[in-house]
């Protein structure tokens, strides 16, 4: 002993989404004073490759031009900069070191006493990623603006397209999958299409949009009651969008996707295919060596942690974890990682306390998820959701869904406007951020045709 | 003659900026009903290679995370969307064929009765063109998200970075050009600096920022009043930004720059460098093969009409054009083209009216600018204002710069969150669109340090 006081304990979160921020702040306690007994203290460090925490449910909103990634992005350093014994850093965990109890970031070795990964997930191709090119899929801001700019693009190359079946093939936007986000992408798409856009163009009639939702299930929104599926597709049919289902994806390519019902096979000319069809979890989880599903979520223990690794956790979209209550998986939403990533960080919490106390480490209890509801919305006045074992659909779902979403935005510095956004956009049709932006689309110029005045 | 109605004269305009929106609205009564006199008809294509109008006097704060490009951006289409004699075509105007009357357009040729070219200016590096992959212009919204990811990956740095010299120049930012965009863009970084990010970082102390503001010419803001450049220099010392005058920049590489005052060199390390040193026309111009200035913009006549060719116009910032009531040239603002545009348009329009009634075409006047003041903001209660013959500084010129652009914004479908943002900005120092987005950012990740726990 050379009587200098050892570091405390430290934690090393990775991911700044809505798992890794609620297990931050369960630690927010332990900055050696404040609520803490015994004056126990905890260094924190958040890793993320973004300097951003995202809402993501909200991102089909930045795709289909009604909200800017300000709206729904805030700095991860502002959001827990009056954390003290929390630090941020920006870089990309790529491997962890069980032995060494260290994580690799951006290429340096970090050492860890607690580890939770809550690196969450990515779109997922099924073993076709190749696919990627020509159907982007929807999970983080440039995805997003990129899924914004070919929607837009896609009607100035229709204004001057003379062809008509390449016109028609410009205006076909085909979603794959009818989840939650490939739902709300149809709808916004199809109400753009049918209003925002209606008096901008001169020679194409936007009522002709194809807005396709396409999906192997057999309903709309499979995790819903089947009730409120069908009022969901009955909804998105009289916005004017074809819903294709019970439909497999067989190829994508540059100019459309072929797909195959009941043996049957298709052609669908699109130059716009969007892919919401899944996801998957980074591959930081599969490093871990510990069991994984299908989808490569790590299979954790009834405390969230790896079985074997009592210090590592692992919470949101990258855990696939069982709740205690019903004994069914924790759902992929914002919900499951926000409780899952609490609960691991107050764990911890409680070990660190009582080690710092001389007491016994607390025994870990199961995890038990509180469900508060399932919202989807599909377009004005049209949305369903399903709270407490009520199933509500139409206008009153909708209200549900607004107030929902302007409570959770309420740690955004941007919620104002955001309400602001919202409100023109319900009562003008007007979607303000419909730019074309981004060096990329420089080159892919709009073709313009040859001029009939000139012979 | 084959009794088949000959088509309306066809007016053709490259630019979706101030001048060229003016001279399409100067327009509009030519719709073959309405005002026009005898049923005139023109028909308008407004040429822009981006899809959105762009408020470039706040660009600045799109750099410095204020506001949002859905703020200050809206789509050309949108602006037009009721004029039913204006067509908007998306494409880049690369060539004017005089002896033809056409103009080619993403490869294309299209055939003009009259050409207004209002395609604008972009950053002049003197002959030094390869000093804009070290040192971004502020011309566009891709360059305005470039330099904001720039400036805010410098702190992600420079918290990380051990070395305190690396650290420096981390925190370094240069601006060259001292003009209203180097003064804004200048004042707007320090007080993100000392304010916003104030509480966000727990290693670096951002009031160690520095902020310099070079300038070949003795003062700051040399367009306006002696005693105004020196107030507004006093404010801006007063916020830390250090105004290096007199001062030519002889180099700049990824590291920083060096200077030149008085024959003595300067080397200052600095990893962001801003360039708002000036602008020079766009290409478009030197293809009218007419006499043009040492920026290359057209001369034009009186009428704002290239020598020779009276069917064709240039406004805006492509033009040098002199106020018949001063004599002195039209300066390179909003209002100088926007009043210009207007002037294209209605001479334009007076003439179509006239030949389609049989009556002789007026004789065209001399342009005549009204100059309504300039303006330029410093920082929270301070601005210059020379207004009339008045010169104004401090909070009555911040207070007229705010009502100015608020009522100049009254086009922009956003005008009321902007609104919101800035009172927001105002009164909390907050600044919510601190993103740093884009692919190209990835393959340039943060330097992490060893961590002192692992030896």
């Amino acid at each position: 002993m050379d009587g200098k006081p050892s570091p405390p304990p430290r934690v090393v979160i990775v991911g700044g989404g809505f798992g890794g921020l609620a297990a931050a702040r369960a630690l927010a306690r332990l900055d050696g004073a404040g609520k803490a007994r015994a004056g126990a203290r905890a260094e924190v460090l958040l890793i993320d490759k973004h300097n951003h925490h995202l809402f993501q449910p909200l991102l089909y909103q930045v795709a289909t031009a009604a909200l800017s990634p300000g709206n729904i992005a805030a700095p991860i350093r502002k959001i827990l900069s009056r954390q003290r014994n929390c630090e941020v850093i920006m870089g990309e965990a790529t491997d962890v070191d069980l032995r060494a109890s260290t994580i690799t970031v951006s290429g340096q070795k970090l050492a860890y006493d607690y580890l939770v990964l809550a690196a969450g997930a990515r779109t997922n191709y099924f073993g076709r990623d190749e696919w990627a090119r020509y159907a982007p899929g929807l999970k983080n801001i440039e995805e997003a603006i990129d899924v914004r700019c070919r929607f837009l693009l896609a009607f100035e190359q229709a204004e001057l397209e003379a062809d008509s079946e390449a016109r028609r093939a410009a205006l076909t936007f085909a979603i794959v999958g009818a989840g939650p986000t490939g739902v709300e992408m149809a709808g916004a798409m199809a109400e753009i299409s049918r209003h925002t856009l209606r008096r901008d163009f001169r020679r194409i009639d936007t009522h002709t949009v194809r807005v396709m939702l396409i999906d192997a299930a057999e309903r709309v929104l499979p995790g819903f009651d089947p009730a409120l599926s069908a009022r969901a597709r009955r909804d998105l049919e009289a916005m004017g969008v074809e819903t294709r289902l019970s439909t497999l994806v067989v190829d994508v390519d540059e100019r459309g996707l072929t797909v195959e019902r009941a043996g049957e096979r298709e052609r669908i000319d699109a130059n716009n295919v969007i892919w919401a069809a899944g996801v998957k979890a980074v591959a930081l989880g599969a490093r871990l060596g510990a069991e994984t599903d299908r989808q490569g979520r790590v299979i954790v223990g009834p405390d969230l942690s790896v079985p074997g690794h009592p210090q590592i956790f692992v919470v949101g979209d990258l855990a696939l974890a069982l709740d205690a209550g019903s004994g069914k998986p924790v759902p992929g939403v914002a919900q499951g990682a926000m409780q899952t990533g609490r609960s691991a960080g107050r764990t911890i919490a409680a070990e660190i306390e009582a080690k710092a106390a001389g007491r016994p480490v607390p025994r870990r209890g199961a995890f038990v998820y509180d469900d508060k509801g399932t919202l989807a919305t599909i377009g004005r006045n049209s949305a369903v959701a399903e709270i407490r074992g009520f199933k509500i659909g139409g206008t009153v779902a909708f209200a549900i869904w607004a107030v929902v979403h302007i409570f959770f935005l309420i740690n955004f510095p941007k919620r104002l406007t955001t309400l602001a956004e919202w409100t023109w956009m319900y009562f003008f049709y007007e979607r303000g951020v419909r730019l074309i932006t981004g060096e990329q689309w420089v080159p892919k110029p709009v073709k313009i045709p040859p001029d009939p005045r000139l012979k």
